[in-house]
């Protein structure tokens, strides 16, 4: 679990159990940011927990940032670093 | 190909291709602007290319504007239609 308040990391399970993490993030009581953080191909993913969100649960609740980057990975069993793409999307909740 | 001038559609081709397409779209003469619109899995794809032509191509290219939304699709081969999440980015050279 994430040590940063209302960043949830996507990664490659189904995309319910994120939403699950958001709205637990919403209903956590002070907050009305949730920030989904993705690399690589769980990007999509990320998009998808925003828009089931969005659509089915809060409809309150509004896209308030996008943006993309890249981050050098070294993988863990040496050899070339090689770039992948990152993606954050901040929910806000009116 | 697309009607639309500067709009790229990124489907499950390598994103060599695609970030090729956005280089001949800027080149073409009298744009500034190209979007990259896609579905689905495909989505982690278009930010690969929107970050390849930012950091090893055009480096004086910003992202202007990403937009997420969800579009229905009913299968060609019947059936209930299904949600796909959708995302644009629109590059802008500066």
């Amino acid at each position: 679990m994430s040590t940063e308040p209302n960043v949830i990391y996507v990664g490659n399970k189904p995309p319910m159990n994120y939403v699950m993490a958001v709205i637990t993030g919403f209903n956590m009581g002070n907050t009305t940011e949730v920030t989904l953080k993705a690399r690589g191909r769980a990007i999509s993913t990320a998009v998808d927990v925003a828009e089931i969100v969005r659509n089915r649960f809060f409809k309150d609740t509004k896209v308030h940032a996008i943006s993309i980057g890249t981050e050098q990975i070294t993988p863990r069993e040496g050899g070339n670093p090689r770039n992948v793409s990152t993606m954050e999307i901040t929910l806000k909740k009116e």
